[in-house]
């Protein structure tokens, strides 16, 4: 089995009792860091770096180099997963992304790939391979999807929403489409995830990014069957699930085959330790916005998100993604303060 | 005083035991309305309606007229509230509110005016007016504003956001000038709710739309002292608080002045309950989305929604504002259903 040589982070994973919780950030490869910066300003766009496994690779371990984070993350984009399927995207400097084609009808939905053999999903695989070597065992590699409703949304939408309102017409109005469409991207993101661990990633996270435009009975009826198969096809690995704004469905979420619930800036940290008990390692949930305020206030906001989750079952991490313009300054306090700080 | 047809709302909000709960839909005076849609593709624009007293007055009408509900709201937008401050707002087809100029500065806020007499506010002061008197008692008729943290929003950020994250950044990096902003726009609306009331509003709703990008402490610390003033100083009507995706602080609301709470679509309506007991009356919570649905499935939720809530204090209302494209037949199946359930 492979030596890490910090494997703090698979430590609280596993339960044990640690001297301090792990940190990572939620897209601490990105803009916050200059270096990103400067190799990003050389290239045509996003999607060049995402498909494009040496440079893929340089911008996951920054984030390391600069932050001395305990764990990386794969670069990628969750919209790979629709590419691979047949839909293509194109990501739009300050809008975001853009599908041209969308699906909604039946033969639409026929017309999908459920992709078991070579893909547009390899340059992420290659990506991998290469960061694992190149880390050498420094920290854990995480890889990730995102969860199948979030697909869901922008294959049906073509774009970001803030409503997301096309996206749960299907599923009122044509629930049986739905249902087809969220298992094809089922069983698309388990090949995905399964190459990924067999690329080498340490730990999987699952985004479920715009839950929150649902509630209890549509999510029970729309994500937790497909959110289950993957867990279960995934039981070997660490298993991190972070539904954003989907605190109404967290009691159904003790049941799940992962080890690790994700928690963004809005949730009462007690609330929801009284609901997952000693169960789950808990994941977040130190509010973005936050970093853009002094260091004093940062390093105290720090270290009491830590105590209020007081035990050693917590990974530190934001809420959300960091936001591209958070001064660097703020973000090492950030993660200074949680590497300073012993139970 | 003045005596109402249809007094239902009144009753509901009063506490009294009601044969059915009243209904009405947010954004029920807009596109869902082919009458709504052939006025307006005659106009320049959507604040022409606004700020057109007798256009406003006969938009607010038409839901009464087509849909039988029971209650009106007038036409109007939040962003009259900015924009009487000095900041002016384009809007924008298919894209939705622009600020040229925003407020981030000591010196921006200072400039910014509290109006006390006239002001760009006297429009819609005038729509109300003139609709009080072409409704003629049918209904009640209820007026509006935007809660102080979300006009900030706008005034900070400028236009629409899914983060709002130069918003929270204020918050964070600079309390003091967002208190200021703050109190500024409480007063504000403080004003312009009052002319409302004086214009013979029978209802006040405010409208806390991106209270779900906060959490508890921000909302205690930010929201609520503001939203406190603005109930206190409007004991004399019936008052109704929604802020959507704000569950996190809700056992907060229990204690504001105010008669009615709204919920969003996304709440276990079972566990808000068990926070609000018997001390609100409940608005909302249908999900939008679900009016795309055929008309057995919405008479068949609707029950089972009005079920949910339990007794008579309640009343029927969407869960967020009625999605442009919905079917007019879905939202009459929907009105209908209520307006024949009998507790």
């Amino acid at each position: 089995m492979e030596k890490l040589k910090n494997d703090l982070l698979l430590r609280t994973i596993a339960g044990e009792e640690c001297e301090r919780p792990p940190v990572w950030l939620m897209r601490q490869a990105g803009r916050i860091l200059p270096q990103y910066r400067a190799l990003r300003a050389k290239l045509s766009g996003f999607k060049e770096l995402v498909e494009t496994p040496d440079l893929a690779c340089e911008v996951t371990i920054q984030p390391i180099d600069e932050l001395d984070v305990d764990a990386a993350i794969i670069f990628s984009d969750i919209l790979v997963v629709p590419e691979a399927m047949g839909l293509t995207y194109e990501m739009i400097e300050k809008k975001g992304p853009f599908f041209p084609e969308t699906v909604n009808s039946k033969a639409e939905i026929d017309k999908l790939i459920v992709p078991d053999g070579k893909s547009n999903l390899d340059f992420t695989i290659e990506a991998i391979k290469k960061t694992k070597q190149e880390l050498n065992g420094r920290v854990p590699l995480i890889g990730f999807a995102g969860a199948p409703f979030t697909i869901l949304c922008y294959m049906v939408e073509g774009q970001g929403s803030k409503t997301f309102s096309k996206a749960r017409k299907l599923l009122y109005a044509e629930p049986e489409l739905a249902h087809k469409l969220l298992q094809k991207i089922t069983d698309t993101t388990i090949f995905y995830l399964k190459e990924q661990v067999n690329a080498g990633v340490n730990v999987i996270q699952l985004f479920d990014s715009w839950a929150g435009v649902l509630n209890t009975n549509l999510y029970l009826q729309f994500c937790m069957p497909y959110i289950k198969q993957i867990c279960d096809a995934m039981e070997n690995i660490p298993f991190t699930f972070f539904a954003k704004g989907a605190s109404y469905a967290y009691s159904a979420f003790k049941n799940l085959n992962c080890e690790t619930i994700g928690l963004d800036w809005t949730v009462n940290v007690n609330e929801v330790k009284s609901i997952f008990g000693n169960q789950k390692v808990l994941q977040g949930n130190f509010d973005p916005a936050q970093l853009y305020s002094n260091s004093e206030n940062i390093a105290n906001a720090t270290i009491e998100m830590i105590n209020s989750f007081g035990n050693s079952k917590h990974i530190v991490n934001l809420g959300h993604g960091v936001y591209p313009d958070t001064p660097l300054s703020g973000v090492k306090t950030f993660v200074n303060t949680v590497k300073n700080f012993r139970y």
